[in-house]
């Protein structure tokens, strides 16, 4: 039954990636080494114009009936953090991944992996914080898979989650519209997904506990949306690798610069202060609250009106904008005056952080 | 934002489960301890009438174009075994879950649980199993996510695959639609996937190598509905927990008997020679490439010529019938003339089998 693969067709793939032979922490970490392992090796073996998208989420088109599905696995370490745990963030990560192509998230799938030895307790409270995430997003979870695996060949516990959502606007946003003189607009205060894993994880105490911004974003995206309509050029939830990452697939994907302006982008004052701390650039720590829409110039107030209203986005802001210059580029006035090229990292500043 | 759970909503849950604190390998096994869990903890938490279905794939209405979802994660040990990897594994378990529901399985995704440190020409290898599964069972894969966790954290590598299907008929073959009467048809050998994987992780050398049987039964699948049509009220693939737990599932879902008859069932010789070797049962061993049909009695002959024109059908066997008598409960007439029951195990006879 098996067609056998012929060595030449191994040989076509262009691997070696970099010089690594084996994967790395870098390969899972949103900058140069995932989009390397997703071009050449993924991209290579699985090809086909709906994957090709490279969006969040695949827009498919069925008997006339436009859905999106798209699947997100949570590895996130520790597994409770301020503000939240593993259960609602593998129900909202899917949620916002499903809602940034402007589909209404209906149904989630949920497949654990779960180590042998993990508490069932903890795995209760897991399950009571995904059933509330998804009420407060309108989603039912339909099916779902359990694997159990041998003590030491886990982490207690990993979370998939494969959504489905209905498209039902006669336009998508998507990394690939953004046009000269769009404006980008960020729905909030960035780093503090990110700095709350970190805290947890190391045993931080900052004076004001910093929470984790996880939330399902779909109202707000239907905010946007129902005040921009087809303005909206793209929306992204700047997950893994920050705002950084989302802004340069955007410069890249649609073959634009962007300029942004560091005053403002909205931050908390402790984040920014256990970032200096840490040693960590905001702008590449993880959101999962937050989204970035491209707005074309004539509706961006129009769209910031309508996201101040909504109290996922009570925080927005005209952080920049689309260039025709520079084009894959992402540049930023700083706080003194100067420019500098903001790039996506090359590996992992914080592993496991989703 | 976050609704709080109170200590009430906690009490209500009907923890523990048997008297386990925590996650047993057993509750991975498709046995009794699994059922438990997803009874007591994951339908409890996420109760909904979708879900409640408890079917392969959750089947689901957008618009009047109705879906079937389904999802599967693959922890398998070893990746690489005789007749097959995770890769194609992981392709042709969910095309067989979405076909079971009577659906045309299009679309995948894909989430990859990559462990650091893991060959990156092996995950090619898998990479390119799965494009050859995809290609041969006629889906795309649209849409995926790739993570990393820390050395010893994992097990070089675990796949999600969710799947969605098309239900183009206006039936849906399901373990609730037994009825008195109907005749139980095997598509092929039993028990050759668990066997192989048992003797590559074993390290056991067989006269006859044994390989699984992994295949993709969707196009068996439609020669066996355009036969049969509504006539074929239950389709299942016997994975985990091997035909007994398919079987077990049908008596107690549709709260029918089931007798069957040992002689009737196929299996290799070295396959059944290999397990009274290793002390295994072989109706409790998981298949990969084999699916059970439940069919009404004036149409069964006429399904069983169709699939024996299949070449993943050639050995097909009708091997026993459903009873209005012993509701939930599976008998076998033995090969020496006895009547014996066949229950699901509480537990794991092979972990990390699929």
């Amino acid at each position: 039954m098996k067609k056998e693969l012929a060595p030449e067709d191994f040989a076509q793939c262009p691997l070696p990636i970099g010089q690594h032979e084996t994967i790395q922490l870098g390969h899972g970490s949103g900058g140069k080494m995932m989009s390397d392992l997703i071009d050449k090796l993924f991209l290579w073996a699985f090809d086909n114009p709906l994957l090709r998208q490279m969006d969040d989420a695949a827009v498919l088109d069925l008997n006339g009936v436009r859905l999106a599905l798209s699947t997100d696995s949570f590895v996130v370490d520790p597994i409770f953090f301020p503000g939240g745990n593993i259960g609602e963030l593998a129900v909202n990560g899917t949620v916002n991944d499903i809602s940034m192509s402007g589909a209404r998230p209906l149904f989630l799938s949920v497949g654990m992996i779960l180590e042998e030895g993990f508490s069932l307790d903890e795995l209760r409270r897991i399950a009571e914080s995904m059933r509330t995430a998804a009420d407060h997003a309108g989603v039912k979870i339909v099916t779902g898979d359990t694997k159990v695996v041998n003590k030491g060949k886990g982490d207690k516990i990993y979370i998939n989650t494969t959504g489905m959502g209905l498209i039902e606007r006669n336009f998508v946003p998507s990394s690939r519209n953004l046009k000269s003189g769009d404006q980008i607009i960020l729905s909030g205060n960035i780093a503090e997904h990110g700095i709350a894993i970190l805290s947890q994880r190391e045993g931080l105490a900052f004076q004001v506990p910093i929470e984790s911004d996880t939330a399902s974003l779909n109202g707000l995206v239907t905010s946007i949306l129902d005040a921009g309509e087809e303005a909206v050029h793209s929306l992204r939830d700047p997950t893994r690798g920050g705002l950084t990452a989302t802004l340069n697939e955007f410069a890249k994907t649609s073959h634009v610069g962007i300029q942004i302006y560091e005053e403002k982008i909205p931050i908390q004052e402790p984040v920014s202060g256990a970032c200096e701390l840490l040693g960590l650039d905001p702008l590449y720590v993880a959101n999962e609250g937050k989204l970035v829409a491209v707005v074309a110039k004539n509706r961006a107030e129009k769209v910031l009106e309508a996201m101040h209203a909504h109290p996922l986005g009570a925080h927005s802001e005209i952080i920049g904008e689309v260039l025709a210059a520079k084009p894959g580029m992402v540049i930023m006035r700083t706080h003194i005056g100067g420019w500098r090229i903001v790039d996506t990292l090359v590996g992992e500043q914080l592993p496991r952080i989703c």
